[in-house]
């Protein structure tokens, strides 16, 4: 159970229902587990025959599988118990991660190594060169992406059901690896230009790179699983979307603003690296601008640095404005839910993931 | 048609049934085309909604998977005309090639900006820096190589076959995926120890990191799509290894003999990147190798200095050593093909593939 959760079990308004939510989501992450488990268990021993230094890899991505926020999977359970489609979203965000990082060029993850990290380090124990052991470790973690997105649709086919449920399944897994591929892209492209994206290309981008596979698809898994009505299926998609692309904005606040305690993470690396936010999109469009862009990218800023940055991002509104964006997605995702396609237990059992999806930020 | 094909169509000996089958080769390859054409634009149509900046990435993906030796996914043609399975594998082929030049910083493949070298061209033009453009391009290649390795079990997906039919060739691709994966990773690690490889090692990863998935799988899911029984599966499977590891042997001669019009590389490559080949784990073994061992990995070798390491290969027998491989492995490829579960169809379709292996070298 991830820490968002267990804040959010002990919240007021919503404790029994998160509270009857958190211990069914014990019970089922175990499940899943499970699966996971035989999938590395199988490669493992299938690994041998080809060499040892192929079960290492085996070895290391599964544990880059395994204590993840998993966020993102739980998402098809509160509509169907489908362990195994579960597990194969879980896979698909281990390939996604594992390509980003190398994308990003890096080397851990929630402060512990990632693939490329343990390559590394490995081979800098060795006492190999720094650059020779940081590409071992860039090159394995891009096998390992193309071994878990391999394993995401592998696992998907073992799902029992029909074939026109299991093609929808695979539709759906397709369109996330697809929109994914393309938010990246255009991550990358963005980051590249010298021209400010505007906060519409932020959320544009920010809704294929990780909304889709994180919250569409696997809703939407969920209820082809169940054999929901379309108009319910369709339901699932926005209300994804929309509580998607919340936990987006509410990523880049808490890149910002966040403590490391609650991200595992330094809040300088956004500013450090001059990512391209909904707060720097939306600074930038204001007057306060020329005195927030020196520090966008600074390599070495400093926490004082960083300080005066989060004053000036909330002075200048940038991040009253990101908070009501969170706030307006959020109550667009509850409004799905009001609406006439989903059913009351449905709503039940979806509304907290939104609320969830505030506390990160409350 | 490529290059290898037409010098077998005139060679003597074969020419009757190397002329049909060039003939049959042409027109089935314009089918190919005609279906990973169709899977193409109906991609840059989907990319569109995601954004301009993706559709470039599926045009450079695209240019990326024609154009090249187009020797392996033939091999399911000669059993079985299932072009969707041929268009697949092709895919396969992609995006292995495509996270291989990543792996090796390669920015072109035959002479032609791979996508890699696509992005970090148009960079570069653009005024950016070579280290950022270069980055752009690595980043653009993993994305488009997962792309592709979706792609590829998506045709196979769309293969019109009975359910158990389809599941042995997903089966089949899941393996090619699986154990190349697993070469690829022994090749990293083979190429960052000290210790020269044995050659059985060197036989063991090209078998794993190409032939399986340019030969055994392809072979083997033409015989399934044939329905044919299980002992023609296996047989081909075995025929295919042999061939496989015949042509990875091939690519190491020419790699350092051949000529650059013959492979449209030059004859330095491997020389220069101190590329673990049969012909250096044969040399190792003897006394000439301290008159060897220092050109190996030169990263400025000189063509006078490539034939003096020419001749010192020779001399020590490592080049007779790396032919006397093909010829044995090519005679056990025929050998499979003359034992009791292949028949005379399917053995005048598949020897002269051999024959093409061999012509290569001789």
């Amino acid at each position: 159970v991830s820490g968002e959760h267990q804040r959010a079990g002990t919240h007021d308004r919503q404790g029994r229902v998160d509270g009857d939510l958190a211990e069914r989501e014990a019970r089922d992450q175990s499940r899943v587990d499970a699966v996971l488990d035989d999938f590395f268990r199988l490669a493992k021993r299938r690994a041998e025959s080809v060499g040892y230094r192929y079960v290492d890899l085996w070895k290391v991505l599964e544990r880059n599988t395994s204590g993840g926020k998993r966020f993102r999977p739980r998402m098809v359970f509160t509509t169907y118990t489908a362990v195994t489609t579960r597990a194969a979203f879980e896979l698909l965000h281990t390939a996604l991660i594992v390509h980003d990082d190398v994308i990003d060029r890096d080397f851990s993850r929630r402060g512990i190594p990632n693939v490329s990290g343990s390559y590394r380090d490995e081979a800098t124990t060795a006492g190999i060169p720094t650059p020779t052991a940081e590409h071992r470790g860039m090159s394995a973690a891009v096998i390992a992406g193309d071994l878990a997105l391999t394993g995401a649709s592998r696992l998907l086919l073992q799902v029992p059901c029909d074939g026109p449920v299991q093609a929808r399944l695979l539709d759906l897994l397709d369109e996330a690896v697809f929109v994914s591929a393309g938010g990246e892209m255009i991550d990358v492209e963005l980051s590249l230009s010298d021209d400010l994206p505007t906060v519409d290309e932020i959320l544009a981008m920010e809704r294929a790179k990780t909304a889709v596979y994180s919250f569409e698809a696997p809703l939407q898994a969920g209820a082809v699983l169940a054999e929901a009505p379309e108009a319910v299926v369709r339901a699932l998609g926005e209300f994804g979307r929309e509580v998607g692309v919340a936990y987006q904005v509410v990523d880049d606040l808490l890149g910002v603003f966040g403590t490391q305690s609650d991200t595992g993470k330094t809040t300088l690396g956004d500013l450090r690296e001059g990512k391209r936010t909904v707060l720097v999109a939306h600074a930038a469009t204001t007057d306060d601008w020329f005195g927030i862009r020196p520090f966008i990218g600074k390599a070495d800023l400093s926490e004082a640095e960083a300080e005066v940055v989060r004053g000036r991002l909330e002075a200048c509104g940038a991040r009253r404005f990101a908070e009501q964006l969170v706030e307006d997605h959020a109550a667009r995702a509850l409004g799905v839910l009001d609406g006439p396609d989903v059913g009351e237990a449905l709503r039940d059992a979806l509304a907290p993931l939104v609320q969830v999806v505030l506390e990160r930020v409350r």
